[in-house]
């Protein structure tokens, strides 16, 4: 319909967007509950909340990672101009993964300290692949159609997002499989990912 | 009060709907919880994740669902420039029925593999025809009002939207009635009627 | 910090707004849960599903309940054109009072047929008071600093907003009343008033 | 990748505050329940509704904090023009602070009126200290790279910002320690803050 080629046109599915990531990062918070304790009193309560400390740690993980997430979604759409059925679905299945890491970190938080670690932590690291084979995905829907992206974006920069993706499924497949040898192994390539992504934004100088 | 006819003026009417339909993608993952294991190690994990296959396949369901009804709706907005007072009730009412396509999904996927798998079918199929009047009665006000649609809209796209949504309404009505026949067969038609828009979303070139 | 004073500029209020309703609306409906049944086959299913109408007849009347305050919040915002910040705090009020709705809408769906009637009715006009005033009190603010509303508007569409307004308090204080007389007045005059704002809005032909 | 240095760019971080926002405020009032009732009789209800008001008192505090730090956040937002990666993630801290801040509440609320009252009202205050912190932090990353602001913004309103968001932080530390001496110092300080915010804003004359 819209025959303004330069225009940009992606508000609702970046609307739908938002809203999705921002009620994820919200229903996060809202899970915690108040404590029920047998002797209320002020170290009674002081020991309950420090004691919460797993569900703190989930929520700031999650955190992180849904705020990664959505400033690499923000990243990508800056270079999109429209949006085609297959893009609409593909980002479709891209916000289910994105909504069910929140499960998988569930998990995580839930068995890290139990005999199930090895299954927690292969289970969660999946779910990062999963999550970043769908940016893949989108990405190549884009990238296939040359009516969805910006003109004039330079070789660089398609180039350095499609390393970026593949890199990142490579990296959560080898976190999948390392979860058998050590559980903790995954652990550590996770958060360390996550702090290699907010450097490798940085350096991208991603600005939206 | 806005006197430019040209302008595309449904900003809010689409926020709100991008809000309901963001808001439903994400409860939708939400509802997973972590399953409760009698003996703690990574075989038990892994067999309540795989055990848990219905309620996935119920989610991966709805959210086709939901993500097609949001094409569906955003293909329509894009020829909707103004939206009247009875536009924006239709509009409130078909997103009440999507909604309510939550609710019947999670009916379905719990009875589906119990005797009363029929009626399961049946009410979902009633959901899904609903979703289809709705669009029905959207698209009728938005015709019946020309002030609403964009202008020069070719007589065909019209055409092909009107028929769309009728044959939804067809289509979901016999699925019901077959639920009577054989449960197997509206679900079949179903899931068959979400590739069948999908496809016939890309046949359109829908681009937003 | 803007010079341009006829540009609109509330889009962030009314993202807030939208976001507030739309969230309203999709957690009346995901309330609904999948009944238990005794005996699993299709007739229970049916009986269950036809036996939890005052759960349909209450969230059918929420949401025709939010979406008209939506359809007269999104009216009244049409007229503004910046927001202060008396302005943005008597919003939240009304935002707060629309989500409350809800609850007064469960206390009685779920108390009108036992003997707590009466204050379950007056309990839900109450809040339908409330609502108004706040209508009333953001109006008023918006009236009493000229530099809030778009120029030009037609005193008569300022009238009829501020009766309408005020029009809807005396209606359910009046109704409130009238509970303790016999709970079904209150809610024939709660259910006639939203028709009653339905034929007012078509007849205002409020477009947005 | 946008050349244009004037333009305003952030609206998607916006969009996703506020609809971080938007489901925080809905959420609260959500949570409320329907009263179960010894004896179903139009006094009980009453009672019942009545003896609810500490809920109802949390309710309209964490409504109040949230609507004054969404105010404060859009505020703030007039004079920015664009986002970098670490400020994107100094928002997400904030919007996860702003979300535990309903927790605390929730915590505030139910212990204030027993002997761990005092725990209760430091931990309160202990989350208004990360969220004036976080807007802190907020506010540096955008100073600290001159890219970011709107350009020709009057020194006098940085100053005023910065001021304000520090006077929050040590306000509100001293408000943990006072409630080792009374929690209803701590109480005090908290509300006659929230009126401090509202009356300062309003002097400002934050028009947005």
């Amino acid at each position: 319909m819209s025959e303004n080629l330069t225009e940009k046109d992606t508000n609702r599915i970046e609307a739908l967007s938002d809203g999705v990531f921002g009620v994820a990062i919200t229903l996060l918070a809202i899970e915690l509950s108040v404590p029920d304790l047998k002797h209320v009193d002020n170290k009674s309560l002081f020991l309950a909340l420090i004691n919460n400390w797993p569900q703190y740690l989930t929520i700031l993980n999650s955190f992180a990672a849904v705020i990664l997430m959505w400033i690499s979604h923000h990243a990508m759409f800056k270079l999109v101009r429209r949006a085609s059925t297959p893009f609409m679905l593909a980002n479709g299945l891209l916000l289910l993964f994105v909504t069910l890491t929140i499960f998988s970190t569930k998990i995580l938080s839930y068995y890290l300290l139990t005999p199930a670690a090895t299954m927690a932590a292969a289970f969660y690291a999946v779910l990062c692949v999963m999550v970043c084979s769908s940016f893949c995905l989108l990405w190549h829907v884009a990238l296939k159609d040359k009516d969805l992206l910006m003109q004039h974006i330079p070789e660089k920069v398609i180039a350095i997002q499609s390393r970026s993706y593949r890199a990142g499924v490579v990296i959560y497949i080898l976190a999948t499989a390392l979860a058998f040898v050590n559980p903790w192994i995954t652990v550590g390539i996770c958060t360390a990912s996550w702090i290699y992504w907010m450097v490798s934004f940085k350096k991208l100088d991603v600005r939206v």
